[in-house]
């Protein structure tokens, strides 16, 4: 999984942060059954296992809070100099292919903000929050 | 507004930095009427301008969008090494002091968790999401 010196990724900016959300249940959902953030980090390992590029290019890690509760799953996208995002309604199913997909838009933007029109719909409308670069 | 070296606030952690965002409208606000967050943005003014200590211990500032949209005023606290916070339904009109006392209680923590029942209701009930330490 460690990128070699020369792997391209290696000269592009750091890895982005994709945090996810590990606490929140779904509403109705088998209180015995995987969480739904516990479901989305297991899918999103294998994605970044398939993909020789993406572990240079994202860090993929459990939160236990983001407090957004009510909309799982709920993750935060963020690097440094970067607008940071957080988003729910995130469907560990479907998403997360097109979440790294995405995660690879936002780095290669210089401040994070990918244009609107070029955000796939969950994103859009996924959107909780947004928090200006803190550095 | 500038504190003098020996002030005490210096020896104490960095600035928190209080954004306001300033792009949200109330429902149903007269469109002609300042918004929101400026008011906001005016109450914390006036606030800091009567505590000498203040100015050495946050930092306000106006952010164009945050992202929440439906919840005016939105707020988020954020300082070096701490969890970033992101409020909503900050009340222009009677939450300015009691946002600054709460900032207060934020720096005073390592992590930027203040015990919950310490925090005053508008923050408990007006947390839209929050992020991990950054760095």
């Amino acid at each position: 999984m460690t990128p070699s010196p020369a792997h391209p990724a290696d000269a592009g900016p750091e890895p982005v942060r994709l945090m996810v959300c590990t606490s929140c249940r779904a509403v109705g959902g088998d209180p015995e059954a995987p969480r739904p953030g516990a479901q989305l980090l297991a899918a999103l390992g294998e994605a970044v296992a398939a993909d020789p590029q993406a572990a240079a290019t994202v860090i993929v890690e459990p939160v236990e809070c983001l407090s957004v509760c009510k909309r799982p799953c709920t993750v935060s996208i963020t690097a440094p100099g970067r607008w940071t995002y957080v988003y729910g309604d995130v469907d560990p199913a479907s998403h997360a292919a097109p979440l790294l997909a995405f995660v690879d838009q936002y780095r290669a933007t210089a401040d994070g903000l990918v244009p609107w029109r070029e955000r796939p719909e969950f994103i859009r409308k996924g959107v909780v929050a947004r928090i200006p670069p803190l550095r």
